[in-house]
């Protein structure tokens, strides 16, 4: 296939998924049909259903894409002689996600967006295959950087990394949910709070 | 009024949530109609009628008993001089709400209920305001934790203690969104990640 003809591909099918997005951040993901998605990216359903069959690709594609830019994120943090604390890499990869990966939709409408594919994904095995995935690779990438911090020294190795993996992309996660429902919550409250946690002295504790 | 009878009204309310709450667990608040609710409890609509208008009233009278209960654990434990540390106390308080305290739901469908409330709560002002709510004296209980943490000498104090208090209540819905999702994330999982983060030696990551 020739490269110009590829590029046309690409950009046919991102105008398409920032399109849906945008339906989806404005009605809900129940409250938007094909024909809401056909209107809103002006092409005609031939053109449309060649790249995506219905609703549930569209979100499909949209959560794998999410997964993907985070994950990304993630390993290449892991890479560094001394990774970002977590109260940074989260801050950043928060701030990512909002700042124009997520199809220029409003943070808060983008955190609703997520919660109602979570809810949909209790009831859709395409959706729950897709996030099972994303979620495997998180806890992946997660779990590499919770052992380069140990490499580095600035992390105790009696939690399993799968553990502390699985913690933090609840904070995110968290994120998300307080986002979606209420609203204003910076970044910066997530990296405040992991701050707070990590300065607990363990001395005191045990 | 006589004692037995306000016993009596109580326990009827009981027994009609307990029910309510088996349906929204085995087909969705979504796939729940009243019908279901009436037939599961086996009581006339009528009887049904005098304590809930309807399902939004159901599920926003389950998780205003759920946030009640929560709560009062959390202020309890600010209550001590040395009150727990988050790992040990959400461990404590997760166990307490998968174990009867929320009307015999297995953990994972119980999950899914959380995830379902929040989707709808996007749609609808009642759950909304019961969200709000629940939420604004879940992060006052924490706030007065991080403020014992603090005079207990355990947590620095250069971070805003209601951030703090919004990482915490991030990490438990993250960890209800997990379980909804993919299932067997034992509250263990988020105590010994929490241990983990709080293991991270500050003075070598300034």
């Amino acid at each position: 296939m020739a490269r110009v003809s590829q590029e046309h591909l690409d950009a046919r099918r991102r105008q398409i998924l920032t399109g849906a997005a945008r339906c989806f951040a404005r009605n809900g993901f129940h409250g938007t049909s094909m024909q809401d998605v056909l209107k809103e990216v002006g092409l005609s359903a031939g053109a449309v259903y060649r790249y995506f069959a219905g609703k549930e690709d569209l979100i499909a594609a949209i959560a794998d894409e999410a997964f993907r830019s985070i994950r990304s994120a993630f390993e290449e943090a892991a890479e560094l002689t001394t990774p970002p604390t977590p109260d940074v890499l989260l801050g950043r990869v928060l701030r990512g996600v909002f700042e124009g990966q997520m199809y220029g939709m409003e943070r808060r409408a983008c955190a609703a967006l997520i919660v109602q594919v979570w809810a949909e994904t209790l009831r859709n095995d395409q959706l729950a295959r897709t996030l099972e995935d994303g979620y495997a690779g998180m806890r992946a990438a997660w779990s590499k950087l919770v052992d380069a911090y140990r490499a580095a020294g600035i992390m105790h190795s009696d939690v399993p990394a799968d553990d502390v993996a699985r913690t933090m992309i609840a904070t995110a996660q968290g994120f998300m949910a307080q986002e979606a429902l209420f609203g204003g919550v910076e970044p910066a409250v997530l990296e405040n709070g992991l701050r707070g946690l990590m300065s607990m002295d363990q001395s005191e504790i045990s």
